[in-house]
């Protein structure tokens, strides 16, 4: 098995190669994105893959199983990166794919299906906006009007497409069948800190969790700090204030997540009674019924908090996702790999989008997440431990086996 | 006396006098400012009263007493706006002073002391930033590190003072002798609706509430909306959410005014936990200890609400002046000329400032408020009532003959 010395030396030669200096930066279709396919596909060749780039830029490598022509597990995450970004989010996953082959080329072992390894050329959206462009391709789910979309500098994505030597028109022959999937695994660091508040390395993913976003507008009257008494006010600050606690208060009931980011106070002067407050609910749950149901509860309670104040209150939705379960045999493939190291079979919901979201539209798919140290991920200051990676390896390992054996 | 009609003409000649197309801008030292003066004074004039412009560029009338060289009462309020003002904001009260003045002089009444109506040059800051420049001057609180501070085309108040053909170093001789002055009113707008929700046209002021700003940072951390439960978050928008609805709590059981009018959250983006929100503080009473002993109550709870959720918080002082209580004997003036015109002799407390405040360092100050349409004002929809204007005109005329008679 490759060490975990080497399998990081990897992962620093890739963050390398960069668009930004001082920093780690590698977008869809750009120069970096070239080169790290490169790269990428010289480490697939040297674990016995043959190695092909697909019609929208995805580098894939495949070993073949025991009878040419096989379905293929795929192993896959993400090389590109948010602008001044970590080097683990995405990257450790394609790399511990590859190490895992590596490991079963040196042996001689063959699997009843092919292994393939994919790294996905877009997954954060940095470019062009668009989340998982690269395993949206895969999956058959790329919307033609994509092609249309321009980066920051006014480069659409068709025109990006052919500067990086890809046919548009040929996006189509990236996506794979369902027939000749088995299943699709992918291993990614937490970015949060369940698993290190539990004083454990590693855990089994059972959803995805699915995500919607709400903007709340509401309208209370502006007025003059000194000149209004209490009883004669509409404040909107003190409606949305009340509306936020609530649905902290909710979320904790619900057991789900609930986060109100961002605020806006208008007018926002010191002493001007707040008219108008909008602020943004993100609410996620591996259950979109509950996710529903809690929601349904929160938006009684924002109109009930906003109408006893006599406020007026808009409610828009912004976003709005399905959560993605994992396969429950690749579920036990994991925890089973999990017990055979040692490890205790701890499971968690994803928070955050991973490709395997795209990817559930045509196969099954699981996920093992890695301990985050302090939760810190999108930022340079993202961190692995070293054993964690050690461990990760070893049971992917093991749970493909168990793949094999299912 | 004069009639609502012809005062109210004036006030629209004299809202004629902008820099602004299309809306009422006045600011101090300018030409408006010059041309405002001397239409006031041909109105002071026509009502008897001798005029001079002093050395801050305040429009003085005085209507002698019945003895030459008496003390003066002095009724006043400010001829300069905001940008895009409403018109009756200062200029009601000056106005009302001439019409007062002009119904003794056609009875040809005259007082045991003289009466001086007073529009001040600068009480809201527009120019300079420094609020109640014109009657800081006339009490003699002017200060001279004033004279370098520059508008926003760069020009100081030194230069601005010269060019209005004022000489800075005359300054001092505009503030006025405690010795030569018996009282100072003044009658304003409500700016507020608490008479109208009274159902009253008038009411007479207790004090000039004094006023405490804060600004409070709140520092939680900042994470993924995603992937951090609800139990390991340090929300900072929802401790200061927590913060904003005890300090209404806590304003209307200690019966003053708390305002949370600007709220800053950071990042503040959909998909993160707020990591710091800062927010400011508005807290205004007639009683200063009460004020102050309801803030530390606010600034304990913040503090305890913060602490339970392991958050930091800091809070600053931004801005604190002490509240002015109007003179009981002239409250009791007004209080008993509007008992004599079938008016309630309703009191409250003025949340905002006016010239009042500086002129209490010198002599005993009264106030008498007219009801806000809406509570609007600094808008161009700031109004009066008709039949509101010709009350105030009465009791005002009612209250100086008590004033006479104390």
């Amino acid at each position: 098995m490759m060490t975990t010395q080497e399998l990081l030396a990897r992962i620093d030669a890739l963050a390398a190669i960069s668009a930004m200096e001082g920093g780690l930066l590698r977008a869809y279709l750009t120069d970096e994105h070239r080169r790290a396919n490169e790269l990428v596909a010289t480490w697939m060749q040297q674990a016995g893959m043959s190695t092909w780039q697909d019609q929208a830029g995805n580098q894939w490598g495949r070993y073949e199983g025991s009878e040419a022509g096989a379905k293929a597990l795929i192993i896959g995450s993400h090389l590109d990166t948010v602008p001044n970004a970590g080097r683990y989010d995405g990257m450790l996953g394609v790399l511990l794919g590859i190490a895992a082959v590596d490991h079963f080329n040196r042996l001689g072992q063959r699997f009843p299906f092919a292994i393939e390894v994919v790294g996905f050329g877009d997954e954060e959206g940095t470019r062009f906006g668009s989340t998982l462009l690269g395993s949206r391709a895969v999956s058959g789910s790329w919307l033609q009007e994509w092609f249309a979309v321009a980066d920051k500098q006014g480069v659409t994505m068709a025109e990006a497409f052919k500067a990086f030597g890809l046919d548009p028109a040929e996006v189509g022959k990236a996506a794979r069948h369902a027939d000749d999937v088995k299943a699709y695994i992918e291993v990614h660091i937490e970015q949060g800190v369940v698993l290190e508040s539990k004083d454990l390395q590693l855990g089994t993913v059972t959803a995805i969790a699915g995500a919607r976003r709400k903007q709340v507008v509401v309208k209370g009257r502006a007025g003059h700090a000194g000149t209004t008494p209490m009883d004669l006010r509409f404040d909107a600050l003190v409606m949305a204030a009340h509306a936020i606690t609530m649905i902290e208060r909710k979320a904790k009931i619900w057991n789900l997540v609930a986060t109100v980011g961002r605020v806006e106070c208008l007018p926002n002067a010191v002493n001007v009674i707040p008219g108008e407050v909008r602020f943004s609910v993100d609410i996620r749950s591996q259950d979109d019924h509950e996710r529903d149901r809690a929601w349904a509860e929160m938006e009684a309670g924002i109109r009930t908090i906003v109408g006893s104040r006599n406020g007026d209150v808009s409610i828009s939705d912004t976003h709005a996702a399905p959560a993605v379960p994992c396969a429950d045999w690749l579920q036990q493939s994991f925890n089973d790999a999990l017990a055979e190291h040692g490890h205790k079979a701890f499971s968690l919901v994803s928070g955050a989008g991973h490709d395997a979201m795209a990817m559930a539209d045509i196969t099954d798919v699981g996920m093992l997440f890695l301990r985050s140290p302090g939760g810190i991920s999108h930022h340079p200051a993202e961190s692995v431990i070293e054993d964690d990676v050690r461990a990760s390896l070893e049971v992917l390992i093991s749970a493909i086996g168990r793949i094999a054996a299912h």
